[in-house]
């Protein structure tokens, strides 16, 4: 498999996968399955069309061919070979001729920004149309004009694509990325790429927890997924919905329903020590699949990484969302924040002191200076924290915040003190197979 | 039955109860009740004088004809029939002569407002006296007065009225105003202006709790309301003592002993809303009848809503708290700040999410645009927040908080919602008859 | 038994503990306690060198006679005649001849302060050395030294004392000083002398706690009176680590482990009253003997009281912290304030109201004005307050914090009420003897 590894690698993947034409269902979106499957083994389900998910259905699998609007001059005037967003998604197969009138209704524009196309969608209502920018709908002269679209609409199904990596423990992380947008770049060619990467880094490494990422459709795709998993989702312990990880924006969390998850501590902990001007939000039930993963029949332990948040940056849901608002330094940055974040969740252990009735000797077994009088280094220090605070409830990341010290100097004390038998690891539960 | 429904409604009636000499006992108060039951039908007990009642017993009844002092030239100096604040009230019977130097502690001012006369009671020890006002006190030349204070103190009864509209459920809501204040308009005639206008206001609405409007003499009246009530207090779910609603203060909301009763959510947020101005402070056992609803061998979930509180005002207590201290606005807006409060106990309900996997397809019920791409409406939004905290444990009230939405956008979407059945109400026990 | 009252008692006691090498055993140990002993019946306990204490092992009991560094020309350049802190504390044995070089790693001084010694142990590693100022060591000329430490390292035992007085119950309140530092005046005989006054005070008064001072070893001394009580540990209500009273800064209170045990709002309480500077930290597993009193074996809910903190002054752990450090007035206000922290301790009860239905009637028990018609005495407030909250959880101290009246002021309101059978004290187990 190739190696995602530098902010290059990550920008040549981005640049292979922008111009695709995506969809919730159809074979953009297994062709950018397919793609990534190159980087980290995917696993694919196939969802039919007509199944009942809950309160939805999955709708019939829409594939396009072209897409064409003619002038009254019988110019070409939208063409969806120029730019896949030039066509509502799952609009329907329509040939005919049409007064400006009549298509006015179809004609979608973004009269903020004359000249970007919008982003449109019609999945669940039958419909048709075009998006173009302000510039060329103004130009357009009144007469009859040629619709052209060549897209079908049949059963098929519905894909989505898990990367799953076990570990020790059959307790889960979940990472989770919508997979459905055409092209646009930072919402969410960016998310797929990232993910992508840290699969593949993940792979390399010993793991504590099972580590499942799923690349799926929004909304009707991660509710597959969840009618998929419904029994097993006790297991996930820690999860994070990711996306919009390109743009130049700092990082925003976004925390889970529940608000006091583990994760909602780990996450902003990483990012506002990685940039300070981090943002933590409260859940809300507006976004992006933590609207379903969230809802209060599954409640998930599942927080949010973006940068720009939805729809806080201009170029949201419009063509303006290209390769150039994404960096490699921005795709590679937010790469480490979620290593370091994994790194946390794989390492924030709960333990319990062996020797909990005053301060075990620490200078006969090596770990202190042996002459008093002076204050002690760091190190003894993070030592004397993790001693007095492990009683099986507080993790390392709690040791951390209560003491004002890295969590880093506090899992490196927790170690030392774990190899000279001080320190026993909390059996959780997570440690069975 | 006449309205009260404009502020002139309010003040004319004002203007009938201000010059009746309440007390704790007696015909003043008969009068005033009776009054009020022309507005709404209050049913009327009687308490005899030596019932026990907790530590307290019901007194001697009073009633006063009249009360007369006369200079050493016979002249008329203080009349009862000038002003009913001019005699002690509850003062015994008493005709004699007196030099000034022996009436010097029976007379009572006001010494920092000398043309006031101030409020004086003595309820359990037999005394009698007068108030007048500093300027009158410093023109008194030295010899003999004439005393004549003709009053009654006889067994008889302690009144006080309940006005009672059934709901759907038998659980209570409490309003409480203290009726026993002789001539003095913000304390309270306001609060028994505002409360009958509330009374005929609820009856002519459906309700779904029962509502209970109690008119009693403040301390000895609420104890023995609590001591005929007491098999039944555990049905009183909210709860308010009122008065002091016609001055020109913003409101103050008192809350509960308990501090986090419903109720201590839905004041603040309504008169918040209503006026930015409004203050809410912390209980303490110093005030109106919350100090007998909130003894902890009750702990009602009882709060207090008053403009000026207790001593708050500089005419507190003194022959300047008349109808001039009050205004048919501000009645009229305290009357329109209870009613919302009222609609709020009323409809701030918890639901239950019957589609809890995930979100429920509001498009195909017609509550949600059908073209996907841009960031739902105020209505929409209300929707989903909703449907993701209606676990059966947040109210709306919580809802609108969290969400930052307004109470009525969350109430019109739960509402909607619940014709489209996805919600349905968490039966609490409220609604069994 | 000598009276500890004035400042100059305490400064007196002071100058005679100072010269004293004390060590963490030994004969300079057990001379500063009979010496306390003399003010206070302290009880001694011995415990023998070897015995197992948890994690560590009672050391060989250590007594030195002299010591001393002669220069190449025979003159003495440190001895340990002029100050015991000249000498490394727990040094070994040593006759012989050294070169400048080889002495080396053996002289310590204090860099940033040419003039002072530092203060220097090796309690669990064999060695020894000496401590002098930089200016001395910049002074010494290459050449042979000659080195004589008369010193014993023998089987002994280690000592600490205890003054115990019994109290109603045999619930006890801790009180815990190190003992083991030589000459070092603000830490720690600023903590022995207020200690030992205190003990004084509270052997005149009843009491309702049985009080236990300790005096010991930091460390290994409290692991030790640990070991020997851990069977009764559970009686111990409240307690407070007390040492650096003596210098002129602030009180400064270090929290429980807890964090809100009892006496973590009592101290907070009594001394931001006494001093408005006053700090309160929150607990660290570094310090005094609360690092083994709260380990999370123990967990006790003791805090901590001193003026500077640890390493929080310059002179600290140097020759620097002599008599002229400490003053008269400190150690006084130090003493005042542990009064004021032993008197809320004994008095901060909880009440449970007896006529708790309504409030009792304060006028016919001569407790309230009896004419109506103004705001009630600051005295009557409390006595509101008192009735109101007095349903066996809240404590005095609870009162007067939500109040924001004065606990002394609460506490008389108390006791005119308990007085009155209107409250009974909480039967919390700890009036059983």
């Amino acid at each position: 498999m190739s190696d995602l590894v530098t902010g290059t690698d990550l920008m040549t993947l981005a640049g292979r996968l922008y111009p695709i034409c995506r969809s919730i269902s159809g074979n953009g979106l297994r062709e950018t399955l397919r793609i990534l499957g190159g980087h980290a083994p995917l696993v694919l389900t196939e969802v039919p069309s007509g199944t009942q998910v809950y309160d939805w259905e999955v709708p019939l699998e829409w594939n396009i061919e072209s897409a064409r609007l003619t002038d009254p001059d019988g110019k070409v005037v939208v063409d969806f070979t120029d730019h896949n967003l030039h066509v509502v998604n799952y609009s329907e197969p329509v040939t005919g001729a049409y007064s400006l009138d009549e298509l006015g209704p179809r004609l979608h524009t973004d009269a903020r920004n004359p000249e970007w196309l919008p982003y449109k969608t019609s999945y669940y209502r039958r419909s048709w149309g075009f998006c173009l920018s302000q510039q060329t709908l103004q130009s357009l002269r009144k007469g009859t004009f040629g619709v052209d679209i060549k897209s079908r609409l049949e059963p098929g199904s519905l894909t989505f694509g898990e990367f799953v990596l076990p570990g020790a423990s059959r307790r889960e992380v979940l990472l989770f990325t919508h997979a459905c947008h055409p092209s646009l770049a930072n919402d969410n060619v960016s998310g797929l790429v990232v993910a992508a990467a840290l699969a593949q880094w993940l792979s390399s490494r010993p793991r504590k927890y099972t580590w499942r990422l799923v690349f799926a459709p929004g909304t009707i795709g991660s509710l597959c997924w969840l009618r998929n998993n419904e029994s097993h989702l006790h297991m996930v312990e820690h999860g994070l919905v990711i996306g919009l990880l390109g743009d130049s924006a700092p990082w925003t969390y976004k925390r889970s329903r529940r608000g006091c998850a583990p994760i909602d501590e780990i996450v902003p902990y990483v990012i506002s020590a990685m940039n300070p001007q981090s943002r933590v939000i409260d859940f809300e039930p507006y976004g992006y699949d933590e609207r379903q993963l969230c809802s209060p029949g599954f409640n998930l332990p599942v927080g949010r990484l973006t940068r720009s948040a939805n729809d806080g940056y201009r170029e949201y849901h419009s063509s303006a969302d290209d390769l150039k608002l994404i960096s490699a330094d921005s795709l590679l940055q937010s790469l480490d924040a979620l290593k370091a974040i994994a790194e946390t969740v794989e390492t924030n252990r709960r333990y319990i002191n062996l020797s909990p009735k005053g301060e075990p000797r620490l200078g006969k077994r090596g770990l202190y200076g042996s002459m008093g009088g002076s204050s002690p280094a760091r190190s003894e220090l993070a030592m004397l924290w993790v001693l007095n605070q492990s009683d099986g409830e507080q993790s390392l990341l709690d040791i951390a915040r209560r003491s004002g010290l890295d969590f880093e100097v506090i899992r490196t004390a927790a170690n030392a003190l774990a190899n000279s038998k001080l320190l026993d690891e909390r059996d959780d539960g997570s440690s069975s197979v």
